[in-house]
């Protein structure tokens, strides 16, 4: 490649970081596109956070086969301070890129050294480096990237050539937008997640439903929906539209919705208008999950058999959400404590559901259900253990 | 510059474009950019919307002083159909870059024409053309970009250079993404909006309070935060946090929430709670837009004078989200209509926030209050004619 087409890759590559809105894949496509393009056999990413460095990805052709596994064994929760003494903390300290022929020869009166104890633990020998701060000088420090032993056409290591230096560093701008984009997409999706659970619990305030009641349910129907085949922005929208499905509750009166026992015929017939309430609070929205919460609302206590609640609606009459949802709510009343009753044992509750199957739920959500049983329980014990 | 600089100075537009997640700014920046970079005098830039393409943004430094008011008279709401006839529509039908060097010379048999009603109105000659579609080929069409009369160094119309279509090409790339991006952005940003409004509606679906009412709340506290000098991410923040600052009312029981006549005072007691229970709600929040709600929610009936609840904070004691609040909600409860009195005329409403200056509100807020009262007054006619 001349330098033209070097710099219309480089755009190339700007295109498809932009592109990416995941944030971990996104660090591990900066870190393959970087070392690609300087043809490295290694490298590592480390994401700046309160004043450190986060090792964040990390590859390497010889010593990982998968190259993210690394991530979460080796490295997990491993810093490095800002300043002197290691190579990235000096680039991410000073703005500098280093570029350095031998990690080995680095002079002892040099401001960083390289911590040879991986190298020994590894039996690896890192020699080339280039070592690049993402982020511009008058902005915030995004991260470090740091590229290890440049290989020439026959697979030997020899330093990294002086024009990457440009070419890296703008790649290096790019990463670290994309980077700051996706991060301010994630806390977005988080902060609107964390939004509609503190608020859909506040409307369950007064009947104080068990403690993860709406993150069990949006766990499930998500996992639900994905056995399903539906495709991941499906998926993405019942989970947040799920924990939504009793808002309605909020319209019913003290009289009925405390009551401590059972309800005359009469009031629950006004019970039953949650479903209605809800679908009127949601009503006319114009974004995806707020349609798909009206819809779940509404639908969710309708049966497969048509004797539900509101309308009656049968069979595939009844919405996907309506159905999904139908048996995500009833798997975690069954096995959740309430103040009137115990929690059924697992086993109990999954023989209802699957005795139900074309009576009160569909029986493809059902067999959906029992597909990825695993899933759902992991996910019960992780939330009952926190 | 050479073809090296020029895509170096690509790669900066692209960091340039990547980092702006504001739409309509970003819509602009990009037809400056393309225009600075082909010299070109003039341009458009169309957003595919529902199968048709709708005028974004158009500039021209011949017949606009100001390059934005375009976009808002001449061209508000026009559409061009994709597919033969406009070059614009041709080019996203077919996904081809057109370069004419005289759009006046385009031969009768051409798949395309110019319609010249608007040279002929504005007393302009549009001669030469380079329009590019943006979005890839196997990717969804997002819009297309016209610039309209290259410009030689002397201000003479030429045709654009042949190597600009390449170039722009990859600039239109990376536009493409961009505005993808912003386009994502600002749908999660409308649908958090739009769900904190209709959950924090429904916690007061009990208490009936007038439409609107979390609305004027929400635009009159950013416009006072804005009047206040905080800068645009606390503008924005308070947007979202304010309408949940009654969410606590939710854990006041029916009886005193909707008691028709006057609380008693152990009544009243009880009804103070709600900003406990609002702060409680919302507490251990991770999200920026969360924890300033807290703050709100807590302390947006604290008084200036340390006479409120629940703390009886004093001055500069009560954070400023519930200083500002506590004017916005105010003002908003005494101008509106309610089941139990009238509302106010506006003057006296002004008159009687401006008298509880440094006792009941802050008298620095009330100051910003006066000095918006124009903007206020609109946003309040806006929500009150729709």
């Amino acid at each position: 490649m001349n330098v033209e087409e070097k710099l219309y890759k480089l755009t190339q590559i700007g295109i498809a970081l932009s592109r990416e809105r995941n944030l971990r894949v996104l660090l591990s496509k900066i870190l393959s596109e970087a070392r690609a393009f300087t043809n490295a056999e290694g490298g590592s990413l480390y994401i700046h956070r309160d004043g450190k460095l986060t090792f964040a990805v990390s590859q390497n052709d010889v010593l990982y086969s998968q190259q993210d596994t690394v991530r979460c064994k080796v490295f997990r929760g491993k810093t490095l301070d800002i300043g002197n003494n290691s190579i990235a903390g000096y680039s991410a300290y000073t703005g500098e890129t280093i570029n350095i022929a031998d990690a080995y020869t680095i002079p002892n009166d040099a401001p960083y050294h390289i911590d040879r104890s991986f190298d020994i633990e590894n039996q690896y020998r890192t020699k080339s480096m280039l070592v690049i701060p993402m982020g511009e000088k008058s902005d915030e420090l995004i991260g470090v990237l740091a590229l290890i032993n440049a290989l020439d056409n026959d697979g030997k290591i020899i330093p990294f050539a002086q024009e990457y230096e440009m070419l890296i560093a703008a790649l290096a701008s790019q990463a670290a937008v994309a980077i700051r984009n996706a991060q301010l997409n994630q806390h977005l999706q988080e902060a609107y997640l964390d939004t509609i659970m503190r608020l859909s619990r506040a409307a369950e305030f007064r009947d104080k439903e068990t403690a993860f009641h709406l993150e069990k349910i949006s766990t499930y129907s998500a996992i639900l929906a994905e056995q399903l085949g539906f495709p991941q922005k499906y998926v993405d929208d019942i989970r947040y539209a799920s924990p939504m499905h009793d808002i309605g509750k909020i319209g019913i009166s003290d009289s009925i919705l405390l009551k401590p026992g059972k309800l005359t015929s009469e009031e629950f017939e006004q019970m039953k208008q949650h479903t209605i309430y809800g679908a009127d609070i949601l009503k006319n929205a114009k974004s995806d999950v707020l349609e798909l919460s009206l819809e779940i609302a509404l639908t969710h206590h309708e049966r497969y058999d048509g004797l539900g609640y509101p309308t009656g609606l049968k069979g595939k009459e009844i919405p996907w959400g309506g159905r999904i949802v139908a048996v995500a709510d009833v798997f975690d009343a069954l096995t959740s404590k309430r103040c009137y009753k115990d929690a059924w044992e697992t086993d109990k509750a999954i023989e209802y559901i699957t005795e139900l199957a074309g009576k009160q739920f569909d029986p493809i959500v059902v067999k959906a259900f029992h597909t990825s049983l695993e899933k759902i329980l992991d996910a019960k014990k992780t939330y009952e253990e926190s």
